[in-house]
């Protein structure tokens, strides 16, 4: 039974997110569908991150084996022509029998794309949190930066989880995108920059070793508040020392958040 | 009676385009509707390029006249309510009551974007041309080129089209991205650029006195057929000198084109 490891990029729009739910379409449920009908029998596929609903991949990873065997280019072939236009198989390779893509990941990385501008133009409407109003950016890249570093997340945990620890490594918290105002280095959106008026697009970007539930979207809400003028920049660290939810801001919308890369320590499956 | 010039974005899928049509919703149906509920009377808007169906705008000007007086701003806060999130006036400004958006357009510029890669990222899949293999980009830019000056366009015009006059002045025709094989500057695009894999984005812009129907998309067909090594560099003087439209390229799709910006003599307008 050969084993694969998959580079997914999906539009989590209309999706349940990744993992199957007694209602709606999951991801997972529409992969394991086309790799079943390829396989003729069930076949059961685990993902490195289990994006909620709404959530954008642009590089999940995900694992499988098959009975048949094929050549990797062939399965991303036989796998995109059974798949939805807004779930695609971008990349394929085979991987040790062992290989899990949840439990091997020594890295996932997040971007959150917010639209800072008072009009939120048409292409952006499904990728993007639309905030409008004047941010103050540089304070929001302070305290994205706080967060670099191994700390108890827990404040930032959306409720109801279960995880035994909340521990977690931030390796890289960057605002990479903030508009002409700021010294950021900016990079256009081909879609989205317009004629006469600078692009509103502010980009966040999360590398740790492991994340909990709702934690991007809670910092990025947290942010957002900082931006706002309602927080100061120290205040950040205030709600990581407190380990309470109730202290962070308010969880930024699904559709700004895109599952960007997972990064393994195999060198067989890098 | 204040007269307006607006700028205009909107996702053209699911619109006939901007011109009222017997049957199916148009962009200036939606647009006249949200002035006529402002005003309460009929009000009728002029654009600047009758968009085709699929066509996106993120530059269309439009101009009309409100028997109201209103703020500029308010003008744009007030039409955004009344319009769907697909169609946003990103601004407005008071213009002399002898502006007409269209005739009195000094240049239009228009881009068309294409995924030149094996896998469409499902980001793309309403705004550009899917085209996979590898494409000769060193070619395309020196055919675009070609096109820049004042020639007669009829070879690259639609077919049953009854313009006057085919000639036209292109001011600039460019390949402007062509993905890290090329020696053009890549522009990352925010929500394509995935890991592991360069981007495929392919952006052509071009700028114009006028442009007739189908245009810019019979140019891009004809540019990827030469991409494609089908035809040479020199074939597009022949398709230009030959004034007929069997001898340029298919015409490319609709969802890759964005009408970006509209400029003007009048320094009341610009």
């Amino acid at each position: 039974m050969p084993s694969f490891r998959v580079t997914l990029a999906y539009d989590g729009a209309g999706f349940v997110g990744w993992q199957r739910q007694a209602t709606g379409t999951s991801i997972q449920g529409v992969v394991e569908d086309a790799l079943g009908d390829l396989d003729q029998r069930d076949v059961g596929v685990t993902a490195a991150g289990r994006t909620d609903a709404g959530v954008h991949a642009l590089g999940q990873v995900a694992s499988f084996s098959l009975e048949r065997s094929i050549a990797p280019d062939a399965l991303v072939r036989a796998l995109n022509a059974r798949l939805p236009d807004t779930i695609r198989v971008v990349d394929a390779a085979e991987a040790p029998s062992t290989f899990h893509a949840r439990f091997d990941a020594r890295s996932k990385s997040y971007r959150y794309r917010i639209w800072n501008d008072d009009v939120l133009v048409p292409f952006e409407r499904a990728y993007a949190w639309h905030v409008p109003g004047r941010l103050a950016i540089d304070e929001m890249i302070a305290a994205a930066r706080l967060l670099e570093g191994r700390h108890d997340f827990a404040a930032f945990q959306g409720t109801g989880s279960t995880t035994q620890t909340t521990e977690r490594i931030v390796f890289s918290s960057r605002i990479c995108g903030g508009g002409p105002q700021s010294e950021v280095e900016y990079r256009p959106d081909f879609i989205s920059e317009g004629p006469r008026r600078t692009s509103g697009l502010i980009v966040y970007e999360i590398t740790g070793d492991g994340f909990l539930r709702h934690m991007v979207r809670n910092i990025v809400g947290s942010l957002v508040e900082i931006g706002r003028g309602r927080r100061d920049v120290e205040w950040i660290r205030r709600v990581l020392a407190s380990r309470d939810r109730t202290y962070a801001g308010p969880t930024a919308p699904a559709e700004g958040l895109f599952l960007m890369r997972v990064d393994y320590n195999n060198p067989d499956v890098a």
